[in-house]
């Protein structure tokens, strides 16, 4: 049986704010960001965009890419959609809080009657789980055929936009892929193809190092509460970098182990864009050269669980993959978890 | 390859609150309670405890007894914690919202070292979601082999207790299930057992029935909100009883045609704990007695993902399940969702 990445998509936001805007509002500057980041611009939505209406565009996306690929009878993205099994959707900012999930607001609007549909929360790896999770639900059930996986965050609306040591970091953007079940081909043609392997990984210890304290049962709002700091996403930076950097490294040792490979058979390494201090240093622990990975935080800054998927799009849409080629996928985040999958494109 | 139920767990907070506890302060009483919904009382949460804390305890319940059967080498709850793959977790009422997961609280306190973990969002299917996530990640991936899946809620807290229609219809608790892969038995003892088959559902046109509308990205807090009524659990009643009443018909038809065996091969209909008269009106439109259907929402109401695996545990506790006895598990709730799974005990 074979998994397979037959589409992705994404979505941005057309507001940008550079680090030269937050700088006019902020005791900070491009210099500063930049070296300490990567980052220099991040995409925010305007108030009436939800964490599903980004969701949705991606998926969108994806679909209308697949109707246009050879051996696809559907004609329409409606067609298309009728054709989903399953949506998983990763997400730490959901449209609502506990209920109903993001992914069903989504299967509605796609049109996607078919399908059943849920969010999964693993902080910046949910796109990774989510991976892992829509292949195995495939896998097991012979008449499920396809599923659409999205990463969608709105991060701008729990961010505290007065730290300037955090506000700089995230941004808002969904991508989403259509993995497809084939069978192994008749023609001869390879058949390590798709999803190869994929680890998954978790260390609560780390829990309270990525969290958004207020509004869960932990610690939920009550009558005559004044909100004087909104919940926003707070983080220990230095012991996320350390985690991170460990996490990243040891994943991609285990995938190349568990397929008997080596690093020079990889084309790319997509990981979750939270830094590039963190890949920077993965990359040396390893003996990797930093061009190895692919890095678009520059733009877009840590869109959590949509980071590695609107990289893939990026990349797929940029001519940047050939068929067969092998590209590593790397997430780490809140939770703590972490995880990654090795894909033959 | 066999995914069983090997153990079962639950976690109930000691504070009992009865229809006349409530018509002290609410202007109702016990017997129009229980007449239009089958609720004599629910438990709930102290402040301290959150959504982890009875996960924990469900959780830690089951591998308490894991270990005492026959055959389990482990001789501690730490050892089977260290056995345990993954965890799953249904919940509309995280610890925190958005990340970290309450999974991963749980996997941390639990000691599940080896575990992957995260949450899922499934609204009040979310534990039927979750058994069929769990069975086939175990299923896809041959070095895994038990999951815990667990249904854990604090819906008292998401509750607007000045509303007599919907205040009396939740309660919190939680329970889990040690799901264990083995393979088809040498010794000629009978093949079908653990899960046959899962069905799941969703359809996110009615994502509006049963919503928390305040604290996501939909409609984020801002500094300076005041909270006049907390974010609440809303339900639009008779919405969500045509749907429930349509989706259980519908999800037994199909588990029983897929096995081909009639309801009366069937020892247990153990159906999502929300209103005795949705399990009545499905009761009579598929001529099922009532007697059928496992019920115990007269003693703790509504804990939406909780309320499977809680039942499951008075049942296998209360030695009312045999080996080789099969089973139904019907889920309904937020999204909208349903699902359903056959299961021979």
């Amino acid at each position: 049986m074979i998994i397979e990445i037959r589409a992705t998509g994404k979505a941005i936001p057309s507001t940008r704010l550079s680090n030269d805007d937050l700088a006019k509002t902020l005791d900070t500057n491009d210099e500063w960001i930049t070296s300490h980041t990567g980052i220099k611009a991040r995409h925010i939505a305007d108030e009436a965009t939800a964490c599903s209406d980004l969701a949705l565009e991606a998926a969108r996306q994806a679909l209308a890419l697949v109707i246009t690929q050879e051996g696809t009878p559907e004609q329409t993205i409606e067609d298309a959609a009728l054709t989903v099994d399953l949506i998983i959707l990763g997400t730490a900012t959901p449209d609502y809080h506990g209920c109903p999930s993001t992914a069903c607001i989504v299967q509605d609007k796609l049109g996607a009657r078919n399908a059943f549909a849920m969010d999964i929360s693993a902080g910046c790896t949910g796109f990774i789980y989510g991976i892992e999770t829509a292949a195995a639900l495939l896998a097991y059930t012979p008449s499920r055929k396809r599923a659409l996986v999205i990463g969608s965050e709105i991060l701008s609306r729990f961010t505290d936009w007065h730290d300037r040591k955090s506000c700089v970091l995230f941004g808002d953007g969904a991508g989403a892929v259509l993995l497809e079940k084939t069978f192994e081909p008749q023609d001869g043609s390879p058949t390590k193809r798709g999803i190869l392997q994929t680890i998954l990984g978790a260390d609560g210890s780390g829990a309270e190092h990525i969290i958004i304290r207020r509004g869960g049962s932990r610690s939920a709002f009550k009558t005559g509460d004044f909100i004087d700091v909104p919940p926003v996403l707070e983080m220990n930076g230095q012991a996320v970098y350390n985690f991170a950097v460990k996490s990243i490294t040891e994943t991609i040792e285990k995938l190349l182990a568990a397929e008997n490979i080596t690093i020079d058979a990889v084309q790319w390494i997509v990981p979750h864009q939270a830094n590039r201090r963190i890949l920077t240093a993965a990359g040396k622990r390893l003996g990797i050269p930093e061009e190895r990975f692919f890095l678009n935080l520059d733009e877009y800054a840590n869109t959590s669980a949509a980071s590695i998927p609107i990289a893939l799009d990026e990349l797929n849409r940029g001519g940047k993959l050939q068929k067969g080629d092998i590209i590593m996928i790397i997430g780490f985040g809140g939770g703590l978890t972490s995880g990654g999958s090795l894909i033959v494109w």
